[in-house]
């Protein structure tokens, strides 16, 4: 069985064709060109698809694109850097063009259809997703489905408040776990811990210019036994423990599947994260807990779309 | 349709036979005696329902009890004041000694079933109940179906974090909505705030003996303009306001059912809880959110246990 795969962003559209046992077998990319509408968009990624489906055995398409999804997995709402797409019918839009079933979902429910359809998600019934990048997003999986609340909105990870009066993210809510673990929040904590310690490596190589500091140099100082990086990634590991005890407490889900670039610091964040964990979740929650770690790289996007593709078609 | 329905507490076996469309149709209460062990209690169970069940077109039994329990609705988990009941399948127990089919569940999930089947729950296909009383308790209802996660024990909305250096509550999580809007917290919380007001009415009525404040007095004195309940009343609903944001960026569910002691202050709370909402929930979330008051009074849990039955064996 193979699925058309679509990544749509606000640069690129990425597309492949993918195989549910052999994984992506042909891939291209073209820029997205939003600025040349709704129209221009829907015919550019019909191009593309039309171009890759001579393919047999292909059961449909399956598209992940920023914003918000319809229920019914067609329509998109509040879309990033696509406002063209605002309010439209994608799925049906692409049907008609390229005579093929699709189905959209946002990227941060695709990262998690990835996982349980081509990484260590197919090893669970019931995970949360949780990608630790710029922002921070998830999805739910709940009997190996993904979860779509009332109106498909559902698992709003990143905005799930820890301290109502804490820090504002990239939202109107203060005080979530993306205004702790976004990369660029984490950067900005980071830097104020450093610039009170400045006998420290980190201070010696970043004062110049914080904007150069990642997450990866936090971890990198880590594993070099440095204290205060440690100490930063500690802190950081608690408010993810903060954050999963919140949605544990809420879904009664008992395995957590990280990624993105802020979840390679490990064992570093991971190990806190279970420390508040045992702490402060009631006890009956405690059985079964688990974080894992989860890297499909540069093409999860792809394979979560194929994903959605097969839950949708097959 | 008729229904058994068993409200099982510390203190007494709350018992009665619901008809669908009439409600309740005949009650009987007798003491629980939980010190007499396992096999007393099923017995008494079951007596009690021996008594009522000569009704035509009783389906099945339907029992509410406090604990978690299995999502198979058989089994209950650390049922307090009921040691005795720990790991027990007493759905099973109930069957064999009345020859009925039986299925239980937690009081909180059976105060959510009671509104949707005859509250204001029946106007709506999603809920979250929320039930502000000694403790904070709750239910989720998805497609008119409730919502028990991956084990079973989803929707501990008490226990949700708004702040996670806050005070602690009955819990080991710190900063949870129980530990702001449990009565005895809010309570606790005017207490600290009237003290600091001696001119104040309420000083001058509770100072001596602070226990006697309930939050009925805060809702009285806040109808009458005494500026101080109004403004510890207005922190309580802010609090509610965080709390609602997590649910509805983890469920997706927009509609709200508050009951319990608290709950009776009314737009008191939920004016400021609406507040925060539309200050910080995320802009998609917003369409279509409400808040609704409900007071089934007394009954609510023999009518969400007759509820339970009706879902279970109709």
């Amino acid at each position: 069985m193979k699925a058309i795969a679509i990544d749509l962003g606000g640069t690129n559209i990425k597309a492949a064709v993918v195989d549910q046992d052999l994984g992506i077998i042909e891939q291209s990319s073209t820029p997205t060109h939003a600025e040349l509408g709704k129209d221009h968009l829907l015919d550019r990624i019909a191009g593309v698809i039309m171009e890759l489906s001579k393919k047999e055995g292909v059961v449909g398409i399956g598209m992940g694109l920023p914003g918000m999804v319809s229920i019914d997995q067609t329509t998109v709402y509040y879309p990033p850097n696509l406002p063209s797409l605002d309010g439209v019918n994608a799925a049906e839009e692409i049907t008609k063009r390229t005579k093929l079933p699709c189905r959209i979902e946002n990227d941060a429910n695709i990262a998690a259809l990835g996982s349980l359809h081509f990484g260590v998600g197919k090893n669970y019934s019931h995970f949360i997703m949780l990608t630790l990048g710029t922002g921070v997003g998830g999805g739910i999986i709940i009997n190996k489905e993904l979860f779509k609340g009332s109106r498909g909105m559902a698992g709003e990870l990143g905005h799930i408040i820890l301290d109502y009066h804490g820090p504002l993210s990239n939202s109107v809510t203060r005080g979530t776990i993306e205004a702790y673990l976004g990369q660029r929040f984490l950067s900005r904590f980071a830097m104020d811990m450093i610039t009170q310690h400045p006998n420290n490596p980190l201070y010696q190589k970043f004062s110049k210019d914080f904007d150069k500091l990642e997450p990866v140099d936090l971890t990198q100082a880590a594993n070099t036994g440095n204290d205060l990086a440690i100490e930063i990634l500690e802190k950081a590991g608690q408010r993810l423990g903060y954050a999963i005890i919140n949605y544990t407490h809420m879904m009664d889900i008992r395995t957590y599947v990280l990624s993105g670039g802020v979840a390679k610091a490990g064992e570093w964040l991971f190990g806190p994260a279970r420390d508040i964990v045992k702490k402060h979740m009631m006890p009956p929650f405690q059985e079964g807990f688990e974080i894992v770690y989860e890297d499909l790289g540069n093409d999860s996007s792809l394979l979560g779309a194929a994903g959605l593709a097969f839950d949708s078609f097959s």
